[in-house]
């Protein structure tokens, strides 16, 4: 579900949705959690977030989190 | 000043902090416009962003999102 928007690599190609790849696992678990408590809202996020588990969201932060990325040398 | 947390190359070496590198622009803008008008708060993010004009947000970012990334491949 999360692809849609995320992407398949989690590098987003929507223009709304950041990319989540190699983001900072308890960053990404707390958004996730802040977007089902409603304490942050996205018309997208908000619907998809309070379908939730705790062990869904540790789950799909640390997956997003382990895609390696790196700063390509301009 | 947001280097101290998201790292010279927009990479976060801080637990609670994203990477920012890379990161989608319109994204960027419009998290640190929530984060300017107290629709999303963060102890840090909160103080930081009320002093920042809208062409200092556009200009960051512009900077963060003009950073090449890439996902290294497993």
């Amino acid at each position: 579900m999360c692809q849609a928007c995320h992407g398949l690599d989690g590098l987003s190609k929507h223009p709304e949705a950041p990319h989540l790849a190699g983001q900072v696992e308890n960053y990404l678990s707390k958004a996730t959690q802040a977007y089902r408590t409603g304490e942050r809202k996205n018309d997208m996020m908000t619907i998809v977030a309070k379908d939730l588990t705790d062990e869904d969201i540790a789950n799909l932060a640390a997956f997003y989190a382990s895609i390696q990325i790196e700063v390509v040398p301009p």
